[in-house]
């Protein structure tokens, strides 16, 4: 390939990715894909995945650019599917309309179905191309990789610090660490994700909504509280958000029976877990979530549950909010505490560490092996 | 001015921004001084200060562009001298040279001199503009602004830590938190620096040299320590350095009259400074130290240490290392301890915070007012 068929290669990749990123939050647990038909340099076709259930981001290119499709390229995010799902396999679709050349950034992560829709493609004499700007598609899905390859959901650990690592004062005060600009951004994620997750501690402590706010049109996600006894106080304003999301309380088998009864009847759903060293199995819990179609989480705990998190393995990224602020204090809490790691060597390290301005904080991403 | 102009004085003016540079170290307590001298469009001179009571940049740009000074420009990062100090006046060489231009960066930062050179200069028909790269001058010599105008030194606040704010595990393991390269990057800063400074909970903790090593032909700081009752064990090996650096302790008026002898004995010098809240007055050391022509110093403290010195305004500046990595636990040391910060709108607040990566961790800078 020489370097300019590389470069336009990327960029109508780079264009199918940005479509991709349109359905965020509106896919889950589908993928993110974005697609663009080309002929003759010119582009006749865009689309992307809209909505859960809607079309694929092929069929909306496709539709766009009618008779120009014929003879064109076709740059998708994500394999064409070759299987009936909710609609009819793009693969066919792509074939009827005479492309004659696919360029796809990652092959399908489905094992199931995982180069059918390639296979086709060839055998039907398309040329087609794997792999341009693969690493930018792996990120926009990473959500739908690891739930389709995992069944259990995608978990981002955020966290909002000083610069030397305190999440509230010594007496607790803690709002707000960071600026408006950080608080804006994390609930745009959470407009993006399935479920929100949070300790019994910090509801008893902060009483949260944990909604999404600020957004135009957002939706709350599910919001998932880990509360081994059922000890959650009846008059928590979380259970006044009853009515524009749900709610799934995670508790051990030492639950208050009573308790359970009354909180199914306000429309609470409880998932019940084995004790892991007397808490909630993170780890079973997960899978629980999985099985109810929760494809990504962000966890917004304190220092307990975000260590347990951690140690639990179920944690996949990390943001970190740094505030340019200095609190000091022996007493004051930090973002991951527990019992902690006693060697320097058994650290969870962060890969794919990088950075960037938020307003007047600074915003450290990373991704752990599980 | 126009554009080109501007920029071909940008130019010359950031090529004798990086020549001062190169004196980092070997000038202290004295600036950092860049000059490129220009004439028809070609680079004729350029020299820095090199060490300190040497002759300054001018004098070496000048020398090196011989009979190609006459007519030209010269591009200087901090305004001529015009008096006598350790060496004649720069701003007369100038003149004596035929130099018909001078760009400088910025003024004399010391008010008892400031704005002399260039009256000098201009009354003699010299063109003088002042402030090209004016802010990148300033950066170059912070350490020198803050020695010449509030006779105290410059102090930066050197902290190495974990993603969720530990400097060590639960057990106190914290060799090393941060990689290898930024280990390097902090003895290059402490080889730029007069003095190092640490507590002697750290002395007695770590038992470290506060050496400069991994730099050729390093030269290691003055060591200070701050220990309120004179309680250093006489065998920390510190004092085995004491033929290649000169070591401070500030103590209060509690001090052991007996272990004072000792110390001075070894060739270690004393500061006594008033009790503040039972400790060393740091703001008075600060004092002290720079009478003794200190104008820099790093300091490695921990947790009490660095609130004590935030706490009394004495810091400038903020370097702190952020390792890929979470080691969790409530009893884990975080960077800054002490009492702390009550209320949240009393944070100490970091101005102009940027980042960059140091091999695998991330460096956070920062300033303080005070």
């Amino acid at each position: 390939m020489n370097d300019n068929r590389k470069n336009s290669d990327e960029y109508y990749m780079k264009m199918a990715l940005d479509l991709a990123l349109k359905g965020q939050g509106n896919v889950n647990p589908n993928p993110l894909v974005g697609a663009v038909i080309v002929n003759n340099g010119s582009i006749v076709g865009q689309g992307y995945h809209k909505f859960y259930g809607g079309p694929h981001a092929e069929v909306y290119a496709l539709k766009e650019a009618g008779e120009m499709a014929k003879g064109g390229e076709l740059y998708v995010s994500l394999e064409p599917c070759s299987h009936y799902g909710k609609t009819p396999p793009c693969a066919e679709a792509v074939l009827k309309a005479g492309i004659k050349k696919v360029v796809i950034a990652m092959k399908d992560p489905n094992s199931l179905v995982a180069g059918r829709g390639i296979e086709l493609l060839e055998k039907n004499g398309v040329e087609v191309i794997v792999g341009v700007l693969e690493e930018e598609a792996k990120k926009v899905n990473e959500i739908f990789i690891k739930y389709i390859t995992q069944k259990t959901p995608f978990v981002i650990l955020k966290t909002a610090m000083t610069l030397d690592g305190k999440i509230a004062t010594i007496t607790g005060e803690s709002q707000w660490i960071t600026g408006e600009e950080s608080r804006k951004y994390v609930h745009t994620i959470r407009n993006r994700v399935m479920g929100i997750m949070a300790g019994i501690g910090t509801i008893k402590k902060d009483d949260p909504l944990l909604t999404t706010r600020f957004i135009e049109d957002g939706k709350s996600p599910t919001a998932i509280i880990v509360d081994s006894k059922l000890s959650i106080p009846m008059k928590s304003k979380i259970f006044t958000t009853l009515d524009e999301r749900k709610i799934i309380i995670a508790c051990t088998e030492e639950f208050d029976v009573k308790k359970k009864e009354e909180l199914e009847e306000k429309g609470v759903r409880i998932i019940i877990t084995p004790k892991n060293d007397n808490r909630v199995d993170l780890k079973y819990m997960m899978k629980e979530l999985g099985k109810k179609g929760i494809d990504s989480i962000l966890l917004e705990g304190g220092g307990e549950l975000n260590f347990s998190a951690l140690d639990s393995k179920i944690v996949d990224k990390i943001l970190c909010f740094i505030a340019p602020k200095i609190l000091g204090g022996a007493a004051a809490k930090t973002p991951v505490e527990g019992s902690g790691i006693e060697i320097l060597k058994n650290a969870v390290l962060i890969n794919k560490m990088s950075y960037k301005n938020v307003g007047e904080d600074l915003l450290v991403e990373g991704y752990f092996d599980n």
